[in-house]
């Protein structure tokens, strides 16, 4: 309509205070947005930090999904990282760029999303830095304190551990494909593209029930297999035998010609942890046993054949 | 020549591996690159956290600066923000977003360019992303430790104070002047702008000596004193009589018959530090006594003269 109040009409300054207001009191937080830097308390004495930078076009268009939805997004990609160390996320610092010409209720609802996302696990907006952007940059920070664990690497996995899955596979990539092809529904799946609902809470469980190695599924399970694989040094052989493919994405599948087990097997951006335990190990609310550790040249083994092409999603490819 | 090595030839997690090669031992980094996120001792049971993104084309130039220096001027703008708290920076965490013919090289060196200024404080780059956007994106993660220093706000600043500044005022703006107009000299002005040199151990010098304020001068030095004015509730009054303009800047103001002066006064990006001391303080090295606080409505006063429009830089504007 060319009335909407833009970022350029905004300004720097008052888009800082309208994304940064009314932040919630968080003892955490012992100094927030509007100084140099923010402060953060880090009881256990480290914290766990990550960072994942998201660039509209590359991991989001505007036209699939709403502002709260990217800002969620965003954020879970971030927040899932923390849980995969076995840590709890305290802390979202956030780089936003933008377009002049970008609504200034785009920036403000993104930013709802981004603090929706970390409020569910108990972490908060501690900063920030908003710059001008041909196209929509969003870099998250997150950090998360490990309450006095060890930290659960991905190079820990020894043979004989069980391999085990918390959260959903495949669903953002069914929904994913639907969105391709035109399609708003089966809602479910075209959600779980929007945004993910990481297992957070599965992170922390499995470091106190024992887990000795760890990995956030962004890339793909068998993708993410492998990076743990390589680091740990051994074969992780995993059995799709008695998986439960969800009704909708099954449906989608046939409709599509696909196999809804290669979206499990190969679909980025549900965030599910993927983990080992010792054998014997009761596994923790949320995982599920889906193979187990072996010694070897490091590869990933899906119903005995070797996954050579793991379907992970590569920048610059 | 079109035989450089790009991006699109390395790969994504090939790029990452070189990026992050041989970093330096470092006992406070307890899980470095390469895993989910990376652990960071955080001694004093807090840490400071800021971001600055940067954006090829608004905030640098690659015709103009080497991508070593573009990656010193990035952690620059970070690190200068840690020591305006009075801490020291521990840890650096890196997005870098980049086209995908833009050379291996070029991000090789830049992330050496981190590297180094981090090193300058003895801080360690302990992780970060890499992905794919159509010009260079880099946003910087700093995060530091206070050593058990209290944080010097932007709002501490009391009527009788003392105004002081560490580090350079005007040099930055002084080479982007000659930068502008083609010229590369004097080079110590052109290199002052492409990467700047802050006073980062003036920041905890400050904390120690009693700074009951203080901000990093990054919009320019009245820009930045009316933030810190404002976070107060006071009158900075500053008194430009006695300021050293040095020889060079002197000789490149009256060449563009400009007044070196105000260049000091609203150059951005030399990262010097601003703080208020209280009355009969010995100031720590590195800070020169330029003015004084005052009670009154938030307001910058130089030379007598309330400064309304500041010079400051603004996004979207």
């Amino acid at each position: 309509m060319g009335s909407e109040t833009t970022l350029q009409d905004t300004g720097e300054f008052p888009l800082i205070d309208r994304l940064t207001a009314g932040l919630a009191d968080d003892d955490r937080v012992l100094v927030g947005p509007g100084d140099d830097a923010a402060l953060l308390a880090a009881p256990g004495g480290s914290v766990v930090v990550t960072c994942d930078v998201l660039i509209e076009g590359q991991h989001f268009r505007r036209d699939w999904s709403t502002a709260i939805d990217i800002g969620r997004k965003a954020a879970a990609a971030s927040l899932a990282d923390v849980a995969a160390m076995g840590a709890t996320a305290t802390g979202l610092v956030v780089g936003f760029a933008g377009p002049p010409d970008l609504p200034t209720a785009w920036a403000v609802e993104c930013t709802a999303g981004l603090r929706e996302e970390a409020a569910t696990v108990g972490a908060a907006l501690i900063g920030g830095d908003v710059v001008q952007a041909p196209q929509i940059v969003l870099s998250i920070t997150a950090l998360g304190d490990l309450g006095g664990r060890a930290p659960v690497l991905r190079s820990g996995a020894r043979p004989g551990d069980i391999v085990a899955v918390a959260g959903r596979l495949g669903w953002s990539a069914a929904g994913l494909a639907l969105l391709s092809r035109g399609f708003r529904s089966p809602k479910v799946l075209v959600d779980a593209h929007r945004f993910p609902e990481p297992p957070y809470s599965a992170g922390p469980a499995a470091a106190d029930a024992g887990a000795t190695s760890m990995i956030d599924v962004s890339d793909g399970l068998v993708a993410d297999a492998r990076h743990l694989a390589e680091a740990s040094g051994v074969v992780l052989r995993m059995v799709t035998d008695g998986w439960e493919v969800p009704e909708q994405m099954q449906a989608a599948a046939a409709a599509y010609n696909t196999d809804a087990l290669e979206w499990m097997l190969t679909g980025g951006e549900d965030h599910a942890l993927l983990a080992t335990f010792p054998a014997g190990s009761a596994l923790p609310e949320g995982f599920r046993e889906i193979g187990s550790v072996e010694a070897g040249q490091p590869a990933v083994v899906v119903d005995d054949v070797v996954r050579e092409a793991d379907g992970g999603f590569r920048h610059f490819a």
